[in-house]
């Protein structure tokens, strides 16, 4: 556990791999860390088991879980009957083409509560897994939005206005990394990729835990950065394989 | 009823007078009207009702009323069981003075649920009622966040990245008024005050309508902006009289 006086931030965890990565780096940074999650009405809301799952076992102070029924927002294939694309070619390879998992201005949304939570327990950082690399071409993954939230943050909350200098940094630590990396960093940080979920479409066994479709672009990712990362894949996928 | 081609605004609704007088003008603006509020916690929960009247009577297309948990989030006496401040001596004066009645991060959250319904429904104005004049001092109703803030939801939407140029314009018609005047504007415009509530610990009638405190820092600014505006006040109170 970390000691008292470690400095404390919020780490966004989804319960897919990018985020566990993101939560043993900030351990790693020494941050005393209270995740943060979302009942947001997603399809793959088992993800909010593995979530507790990565929370406890990477020594998180504290984690919880927000609700928030985006599915009155709508406009995703997550959050809606809208069916999820599966076995496109090359998911995340055309940027341009942003899919209909993309869920609007969700990261905007997250870490907006994200401060709210930081304000009230006194954090000053923000640990978000956010990747601009392999990815699935989401605007609010990029450096660029990353850096303006920041700023607007900062204006945004009693803690940034009394300090006067920028009070809360936003640290994306996977944000320039591929898959296959933040594979290779979360091993050597002690993340067990087994708890975690990747899959927008799952079915759930007989104990809650997930069973991966093997054929959406978080799945696709998944594989193909395992494969990169020449490493065994401890994914559940349905039917026994990809 | 807007015609179909008119622009489609987003406006956030809380059922009290800002932004009721906000929605008027984005109606006399020539918008199509999108309101929507957050059933967020709120000891004063009782605004809901106050938002649907106000959206049906200023001619709302819809009103979208979206569940958000800040009490899990806390931080504030309008989301705990923390006591609501009264017969504070000059309300809003100091402003260097942030109340207990500050959510954390709400507008900052708020207005990304708004950019996030906005891109869904294919509106580009986003209309909130924030006011630096007669306001209790909250950091997220001051000019600069709102320009940082249009800056980071261009940044982190399909809509914004696909548009290029800047896609979303949050419109703030009341942030220089003072509160007598944003009251005259109303007035001028049709709003009817009396389906408004601005009382942050209201109790509620026996048909469900709100009896304000008169003396929290909400219903004191009320109270001043309506004889400032020389305007009878149609807020029922407890007790029958401030």
């Amino acid at each position: 556990m970390p000691a008292a006086s470690n400095p404390s931030a919020v780490v966004l965890l989804s319960g897919g791999m990018d985020s566990a990565v993101t939560l043993a780096q900030a351990r790693a940074d020494g941050m005393s860390c209270h995740a943060l999650s979302f009942d947001y009405g997603q399809r793959h809301r088992v993800e909010l088991r593995c979530a507790a799952l990565v929370a406890a076992h990477l020594g998180c102070v504290a984690h919880k879980v927000v609700s928030l029924d985006l599915r009155a927002i709508g406009g995703s294939a997550l959050t809606s009957a809208q069916e999820v694309p599966k076995d496109r070619p090359q998911p995340g390879a055309d940027q341009s083409q942003i899919p209909a998992t993309y869920v609007p201005a969700r990261n905007l949304t997250f870490l907006s509560l994200a401060v709210a939570h930081a304000e009230v327990i006194g954090a000053t950082s923000l640990y978000i897994g956010v990747n601009a690399v392999d990815y699935s071409g989401y605007p609010d993954c990029r450096p660029e939005f990353i850096a303006s939230f920041e700023r607007t943050a900062n204006l945004a909350t009693r803690a940034g206005v009394e300090d006067g200098a920028p009070h809360f940094r936003v640290v994306a630590p996977l944000i320039t990394m591929t898959k296959a990396q933040i594979i290779q960093r979360g091993l050597a940080l002690g993340v067990d990729f087994a708890m975690t979920t990747s899959c927008y479409d799952p079915l759930v066994d007989a104990a809650g835990a997930p069973l991966a479709c093997g054929h959406c672009d978080a799945c696709l990712i998944r594989i193909r950065g395992f494969e990169g990362a020449t490493v065994a894949d401890p994914t559940r996928y349905i039917g026994g394989a990809a």
